[in-house]
């Protein structure tokens, strides 16, 4: 028979209430296989008959034998007729377990990667705030979303298309949203795009993951913006490629460095609406040579438009992909920023002949989006709510902007110079004193307030001292609370 | 003045109800770019002044100025004082355009795709139906799927969390999901996880793509099982992975195979609960032996659970992962079989010494899953809705099991000999004809008939002829019409 202390962790499992919904001779087969497994029960020692068992416990007959065949037909237990029952002789598995037990040291060895997960491990990856507070960049505000207008076209695309939407979804997207986003490029970003050219995923990291593995090998160089949008940065390291940073000025990335080069380059990124983090606008003549470039070379532009919706002084420049008529760029969208990080939804708007091949790869890397989440922004563009939204928060944004802009001078301008941008959900500023930067940051810290330093983002040269301070998603009070603390213990820093 | 096809071309644009939420200004300064985008407009061609083009415009003057200045911003024209506004002299840019044009082949021409972007797209990807129909296999049913209980739970979600849901999410995954999932994989699957040690994915495929590129370099080799699941083998070739295949006989994957093997291996890849595409299962010894193995060497065992809900004999052997006291094991799951494959929500039990860096890899490759469809999933399996809805399919996918071998049995058995699997949402057939394989598929789906031949899963020895025949998302009406059709279809052929 058991013993009493085995008797009792049968019966507590039999009654735990996350247990409740099992049949009685299901929990018993599993509170003896987890007696097994943890060594309570070692290899060869005999269970109880079924018949002083089941009254132990309380059960029939039945239930005991029930449990015991299932052990059986597992493995755990053998079975001899006339003598009963008996932890099957698994001995290194047994002993396994107990070794485990006594060292909990094993368990925290470093874990042995492959020489590309040890690259993307300690990269740190891209992280976001979970809870957003100021002045953490990149993050809308999404207090203000029309979310019962969002569930109410939910409702209707459920209604329409019933549990057609729980199957698998096209993997290119949903027919309706990849027109409503091209109708939406073209219309706003002066881009040449068709239905059937653009692709849905889930985010515009994924999208540059697929760009670097897709159109490069590891070893091959890209040129990217320095200083440069980290996410890019790293899934180009993650994916093994060199990367030439290239200087950027007022008018955008330095094209000329670009021209010059000898070695072969097999594409550059670039964020010519608003460059990230510096705000600057590429120019035509340097966009039009660019193609020129990407032409000449059978190159790739990839061009991550993340912001272009937040543009606060006249109207953002047409997207290079639309000036490109050899359809050598690749346009990066998403709405993480223009409607809501938790959607999930970015695109790309791609040359015809990638198209096949990218959503192949996309389906190795993870099949296809949601189909109910797809249709129901594809209602709220069609709605022209979208159109809509981002007219009332770009409004929104540009009072923050400028709440922030008049903050920071009134009570930061000992320490800081403020660089207004005409554009995206954030604005820069240099260090103007003695300060270091990594001082800065940590005193933002604990004073609970996020800032992202400039100084990591440059690859080459000397960069200026300072940090980036997201806007968009606080409000004048928030905004003006959390400079004030930051003056405050500046100030004090500045003091001892 | 522009000539007339050109007023008519603008004020077309005007008129284009697509474009009737645009500023007036926008939409002339939008025709005008696209009239030189496309070269109709040369570069150096004066435009109209503002004041007769207003005029046949039946604008005012100011509006025309408004577009102009935005143009002029955009350096699409020139503006000299006294003589007006002119198409900017952007000759390479014109140029290109009308190559373009005249050249509509350049768009066919062949990508350049890097050497792993050709091999992703060779491979195909993962397809699968949009529109199941018999008998294509992996497919749940999902018209009884409880869509209106789901609705409710996700509106208790909104109602309490609120906007909170449309900001980023936690990479790892919600706090509440893995806690339901870790709770099911211990209670039903005999596994060994906690909340902690649980990732969340969009899919077993995401899954498998992070495990080879995280744990695997380019060259490195996989044991996998022979015949093996395609959308495994084309994730480890992907990769660059040497994948090792391994036969299976009627007790699994024959574990004697990887333990004589004597050059190095990093990990193993296999589906323990039901083989596929054979439906065997791997027996408690093999299993301790591989365990045993994995941790002599310091591999990893991937186990793929993919279909472990629907063991319609006796209850499904635990899993590898919980009888594995050295953490080696990563347990994948899915919710794309056991509820809908529209949901997008796959997961993997983790070494707890490799939940950090896959989280990292996570962020890099997409950054999270959308928080509302995993609080909605945690609500749903904290209610006990998915226990139930298992048990309900469970019971339906054995009924159709039963009544597609009998048809089998009854219709095509001068053709096939079936194999009926203890679970899962497949059967396999044999050819016992003398038809090639190729043919049955081709007369099964000139008939509109789904079937997945057996032998392009084999990687060596000489396969079985055969197909696979899902059975779960069809009704047995369905299912009898699609024996019928499909005997009559092999009858006339094999006449013929």
């Amino acid at each position: 028979m058991f013993k009493h202390s085995q008797l009792e962790s049968v019966k507590a499992w039999l009654a735990h209430p996350t247990h409740a919904a099992m049949p009685l001779h299901a929990r018993i087969q599993r509170a003896i296989r987890q007696m097994i497994l943890d060594g309570v029960l070692a290899p060869g020692k005999p269970l109880p008959a079924s018949r002083p068992l089941a009254k132990s416990l309380g059960v029939s007959r039945d239930t005991i034998e029930t449990a015991y065949s299932q052990l059986h037909a597992e493995g755990f237990i053998e079975r001899h007729v006339g003598s009963g029952s008996f932890v099957a002789e698994m001995t290194e598995f047994a002993t396994g377990r107990r070794i485990s037990r006594r060292d909990p040291l094993s368990r925290n060895q470093t874990p042995n990667l492959s020489k590309r997960g040890n690259a993307m491990f300690s990269s740190g990856g891209v992280r976001e705030l979970l809870a957003p507070r100021p002045f953490a960049h990149g993050v809308p505000e999404t207090r203000s979303f029309p979310l019962q207008l969002w569930e109410r076209l939910e409702r209707q695309v459920l209604r329409e298309h019933g549990t057609q939407v729980l199957l698998h979804g096209d993997p290119q997207g949903t027919e309706a949203l990849r027109s409503a986003i091209a109708d939406y490029v073209n219309l706003e970003r002066g881009a040449r795009a068709t239905p059937d050219r653009v692709l849905i995923l889930t985010s515009s990291q994924q999208a540059l993951t697929l760009c670097a593995n897709m159109l490069l090998d590891p070893g091959d160089r890209i040129f990217i913006e320095d200083p440069a949008y980290y996410g890019a940065r790293k899934a180009f390291d993650a994916a093994g490629l060199e990367c030439l940073p290239v200087r950027v000025d007022g008018q955008g990335v330095v094209v000329e460095q670009i021209t010059a080069e000898t070695r072969k380059v097999k594409a550059v990124f670039l964020t010519p609406s608003h460059q990230f983090p510096t705000g600057a606008t590429l120019t035509l003549d340097r966009r039009l040579a660019l193609i020129e470039w990407a032409n000449r070379h059978q190159a790739w532009i990839i061009e991550d438009d993340y912001d272009s919706e937040f543009h606060y002084a006249g109207k953002p420049t047409a997207c290079v992909q639309g000036l490109d008529p050899h359809d050598r760029t690749i346009y990066i969208g998403t709405f993480t920023k223009s409607l809501f990080p938790g959607l999930r939804i970015g695109y790309v708007v791609l040359p015809p002949q990638l198209v096949q091949p990218m959503t192949v790869a996309r389906t190795l890397l993870d099949g296809h989006s949601a189909p109910l989440a797809q249709l129901t922004l594809a209602r709220f563009m069609e709605g022209g709510h979208f159109g809509a939204h981002v007219r009332t928060m770009r409004s929104t944004y540009a009072d923050r902007l400028g709440v922030l802009a008049s903050l920071v001078g009134k009570h930061l301008s000992h320490f800081v110079e403020a660089q207004v941008p005409i554009g995206g959900l954030q604005m820069s500023c240099v260090l103007t004193c003695n300060m270091p930067e990594r001082t800065a940051i940590d005193v933002a810290r604990r004073a609970g307030i996020e800032i992202m330093g400039l100084s990591a983002l440059h690859a080459n040269g000397e960069p200026k001292a300072g940090f980036l301070m997201g806007f968009a998603a606080y409000t004048p009070n928030e905004i003006e609370g959390a400079v004030r603390k930051f003056a405050d213990a500046l100030g004090a820093v500045a003091k001892s």
